[in-house]
């Protein structure tokens, strides 16, 4: 990589992934940050993997001919189902958020702890994060919560139904666990990581939550030492391929600050 | 049309639709169906009108390529968004859900009477239920309900969530109309018509429950007349774009028929 402000491309299949471009903002300032949501195509959740495959590919191949110099996959399910396929394509380092939030949770509780991941249908069928967990020497129960995203684009992020849903959804999961640490395995979640973290508690669970997109922001970090620590402010520009007032109005929701512009992008399809 | 045993085309973005070919195989049984959810592309609801126009055309050619003599579009938001382009890029005659729906509400209230219109956020934003409507010289009301698709297919048809959510949509709706029909703008809502309806009188309201997916068979029964009231088993076949597995697995429930096979379809995109 070039001494130059580096070039990061954020890849999800909507605006999920500015939770990850958040928590990369402020941790790798000196750099400018190129989003891609492939709204035109999301949600990726119920779909195969070779259609996702083909999707996450060529959406990484636009970001690495738009010059980035690195790559972060801030959507679980591609990462999960097509990692491989997008280390394959495009030349420069991927960094998805799955190996982040294991080794996250690892560093919190320790060898052999037990961690319940909640994320979408698509994600736990994939068992990535079980995977990614075990070889970590952690016990792990995954959960699939798939109300959880339509809630928060509701915009129900603090609302009695949400509550009741994260206590149906958690009470069933802790029947089947005692976790230590509680992983957010959707780019969603950290938007109601406080009524998952009082749910827990309410259900006698003191477990951390942790979250992924941070956790993948701090790993990026590490590979972009150069641009950490500086004090130049980033910046960044949003892609679409469809439904640009929408990605602009809950876009700003999952980036908390206003997204000014987003360029809509046809990758066929 | 020819004398045979017509083909019909159901095109939906998922297999919602399949409510409407649940309603068609009673009415029509002298036919053959052929049904095409493009669920490699669903949901249609987020999606701009010129994304949406090409998907439907698309699924619509192939219908027609594949001999249908007559095609039912099973999707609301591709009738509200989509139907004239179908009907300009195909030869066979070309139903969608929202005349007969607006059709059923007239015939059930009469001139001058007030409708509400349960939606997806994408029909609601057409405003097609709202034109439809007010050519019979109905007053109409559209609310937006982007919750009840996950809740059904969640499996939630018959769960106190959906209640309170139901609650809480129509509730807030009622704000603003005194409705005498309440018209299912959505083809996953005949599958809680029921908790909608005790909702309604819960909350003091007595409107009467139109399907749009019922009125829409009843309309193409018309129009297929020779092959209507005979007594020979309809049969049916079903093609998707993708999530083959998860259509058979939750078009039962639409279908309230066992669905043995689905064919994968690859429209590219």
């Amino acid at each position: 990589m070039s001494q130059k402000a580096p070039i990061v491309g954020v890849f999800d299949s909507g605006f999920g992934g500015l939770t990850v471009l958040r928590a990369l903002l402020p941790k790798i300032s000196a750099a400018h940050y190129i989003y891609l949501g492939d709204t035109a195509r999301l949600p990726y959740g119920a779909k195969s993997q070779a259609t996702i495959a083909r999707y996450a590919v060529e959406s990484a191949r636009f970001l690495e001919a738009r010059g980035c110099d690195y790559l972060v996959i801030a959507c679980n399910t591609a990462t999960a189902l097509a990692l491989d396929d997008i280390r394959a394509s495009v030349k420069i380092p991927v960094l998805g958020v799955i190996e982040p939030g294991a080794e996250s949770a690892y560093e919190a509780t320790g060898k052999n702890s037990e961690v319940l991941v909640l994320a979408t249908s698509a994600t736990v069928q994939s068992h990535a994060y079980r995977a990614a967990c075990t070889a970590r020497d952690l016990r792990v129960t995954e959960a699939a919560c798939p109300l959880l995203v339509p809630l928060v684009e509701e915009g129900w992020t603090d609302h009695s139904v949400t509550r009741e849903v994260l206590r149906i959804y958690l009470s069933e999961a802790l029947q089947h666990c005692s976790p230590e640490a509680v992983l957010l395995g959707c780019t969603h979640y950290p938007l109601i990581a406080n009524a998952i973290q009082q749910t827990l508690r309410d259900l006698g669970c003191e477990a951390t939550v942790i979250d992924s997109a941070e956790a993948t922001a701090a790993t990026a970090s590490y590979a972009l030492a150069s641009a950490s620590d500086t004090f130049v402010p980033a910046t960044f520009e949003c892609f679409a391929t469809d439904s640009v007032e929408k990605f602009q109005r809950l876009g700003s929701l999952f980036l908390q600050r206003e997204i000014e512009h987003v360029h809509l992008l046809d990758l066929g399809g």
